[in-house]
């Protein structure tokens, strides 16, 4: 081709993104005088690398040191993987966990030959013993001072870049599918199983012939889309976060859905309450009640606001409405890496909302004999107001199963 | 029915397990002269209460005193779920994370009222930072010292009672089916994620129709039987954890599989190397040696032997044959509610293997342009061997997928 550039398909986080980032944690150890930072958590290495891995015993870290050099520290057995996903030049590598010597003592020569001594960032100070892992902490291994900077990068990763924002909308769009399929296949006498399975299944193929090279889960939890119900049906359906048994529907169940797909590492959360045949009068008033909170929420929800503020516009309806005694969960969580990340549309937290950050609006009413109420809903803060990423019906009567 | 005693078919862990597991913590809190314990590993809590939750930014933990009185510390959210799940009389919940007061705070009085105060043993400084959770250390919330006691339950985890070793033995037989349907929709031009969706959706509906109401999955990852690639085929099944992309098989390819089932929470590890048409000469030569590799390995795993004799054991067969610049793993690692668990087959691990032990052998051979080669199997140790769990063919004729 004959153009001076040609951009090229792609959904990953370009390279400059990661960079940029890596460089705002840079600034950061330099203005709280630290000798560098230490990174051991998987969504947090994520974040700064674009490397995705699953973590074991064998420890892995991201470091930075004050000057702004970079090194990822990983097992051999991650050597040519870490090579070939991250743009950083050196790697440091040990042979095995627990091998001998500890790699734990490749990473404290790592840190020495960087000049990362007295105050050092840590997300977590040493990799957490996961999976049989053991092993000293960082400051037990250099002696030194070790300085807590995972609100740091939390709060870095709370706001959302337009590439990240492109990921979880595309997350929300095959999580719409994954719903739609649910839907379809939740009938009288099939269970559970059968129709998350199914749905699953038929998404992500359509998925994955859809966007073919251009996608990547990049997740430890799901290869694909996925919708389901965790258990949340009929009776069940009042326990929020019932795990799943492999329950048949029946006419009268209330359905507490749940759908997403992993994209590059992000999530969306796409939830529904639905109805195997028509709903009773106390059923339809609890519903209206849920949509009404939800509506309240989206509207509270704005930049400038705090999250304290969203939470309290669903608890004076649920309070004006005598529902608290139905109320369990605060109105929703920011959603991007993680499934439920901080901060918190809660009483508890008062953060002001910021353009780019993304939360899930879910309040919910749990009522014994009746069912569990809640919808979930995707939404990114905008300059202006919000964006709404899932778009499901949410008004009841696209949600009534038909029993007959 | 009239008689005395009826055992109904069940495969949950007995509560009278569950109890006395407890009891040998509290035992080790005396010996250890702590006051009490807190845990909040999410498969530690499993282990000690048979309670199983997704972990999220809402805190939980199961506490006992040197008294052996046992709490549970959930969110409301949970309260039901705990109580249902668990025999714990004594829960203690608070309203939400952050909340107010943040929750922390309600288990501080918790643990007051336990007189669990200086001296606390823990398996963690706190709740971890998960999903988005900020809070303090339990040192810091307490004001008191806290002794690690992650190594005591980690030690009592790794040997498995009958019970259990059930559970790992019906977890091999169904990641037996996943593998075996793999392997039939494992075809010429048809992709790892048509081939392992199939073989994982029909393993888990066979498995839950039938084991039906005596099936739970208990875990985070899973809810039933798979089977896959990890992206492990043709030239990227020299990488030994590569994250699945989503390839067509071609012929030639070489192949890496991982199947099992999540069983009350615990797990088996069945993973097997693969052809598509005939294997190249030198191919069937590194097959040859990765099998006898695993028989040596095998051989060397026995009761009283050390973690380190069997890793040795096939490292000595590759440096005997040259093969160490294709090495890049130890021999395996003990499995149970965790995917990876200590003790390790590793050169480093001088741990004494010991009756109820259940480990992966599955040392690997990983040749640039040749492929990867690694079977994994899951044996339990006896007190006079070993017992092979899992049971799919390992022999290379068995493993070649017609290309015609």
């Amino acid at each position: 081709m004959s153009h001076a550039s040609v951009t090229r398909p792609s959904l990953e986080i370009e390279r400059a993104e990661l960079e940029g980032r890596a460089e705002r944690l840079v600034e950061h150890v330099r203005a709280e005088r630290l000798t560098g930072a230490v990174i051991f958590d998987r969504d947090a290495i994520l974040y700064y690398t674009g490397f995705a891995f699953i973590p074991t015993e064998r420890p892995m870290a991201f470091v930075v040191n004050q000057r702004g050099e970079k090194v990822m520290f990983v097992p051999r057995l991650e050597l040519e993987h870490a090579r070939s996903r991250t743009g950083i030049e050196r790697i440091e590598s040990y042979v095995e966990y627990p091998g001998d010597p500890h790699p734990m003592e490749v990473l404290k020569r790592a840190l020495s030959e960087l000049g990362i001594r007295d105050g050092i960032g840590a997300d977590e100070d040493g990799y957490p013993w996961v999976f049989g892992y053991r092993g000293p902490s960082l400051s037990e291994l250099t002696g030194t001072r070790v300085k807590p900077i995972r609100a740091f990068i939390e709060d870095a990763m709370s706001i959302k870049s337009p590439a990240e924002l492109g990921l979880i909308r595309e997350s929300a769009r095959w999580g719409h599918l994954a719903h739609r399929l649910l839907q379809r296949y939740t009938r009288v006498g099939a269970t559970e199983t059968e129709a998350s399975l199914r749905a699953s299944h038929e998404a992500t193929l359509a998925m994955m012939e859809t966007l073919g090279p251009l996608y990547r889960s990049q997740s430890m939890f799901s290869e694909g889309a996925s919708a389901g119900y965790r258990g949340q049906i009929g009776r069940n359906s009042a326990i929020p976060h019932a795990l799943a048994g492999n329950l048949a529907f029946q006419r009268g169940d209330v359905l507490v859905t749940g759908a997403g797909a992993s994209m590059w590492g992000y999530n969306s959360e796409l939830e529904r309450t639905m109805f195997v045949g028509e709903p009773s009068q106390p059923q339809r008033q609890m519903f209206a009640h849920m949509v009404r909170a939800q509506d309240l929420a989206l509207e509270a929800l704005c930049p400038g606001a705090r999250c304290a503020d969203v939470d309290r516009a669903v608890r004076r309806h649920y309070e004006a409405n005598d529902l608290m005694r139905f109320w369990k969960h605060h109105t929703g969580h920011a959603i991007g890496l993680r499934y439920h990340e901080g901060p918190f549309l809660d009483v508890g937290d008062e953060t002001v909302i910021r353009p780019g950050m993304v939360f899930t609006v879910e309040p919910g009413l749990y009522v014994p004999e009746l069912g569990g109420f809640r919808h979930s809903d995707t939404v990114a803060v905008t300059e202006v107001g919000i964006e709404l990423l899932t778009y499901y019906p949410r008004d009841l009567e696209s949600l009534i199963i038909p029993a007959d």
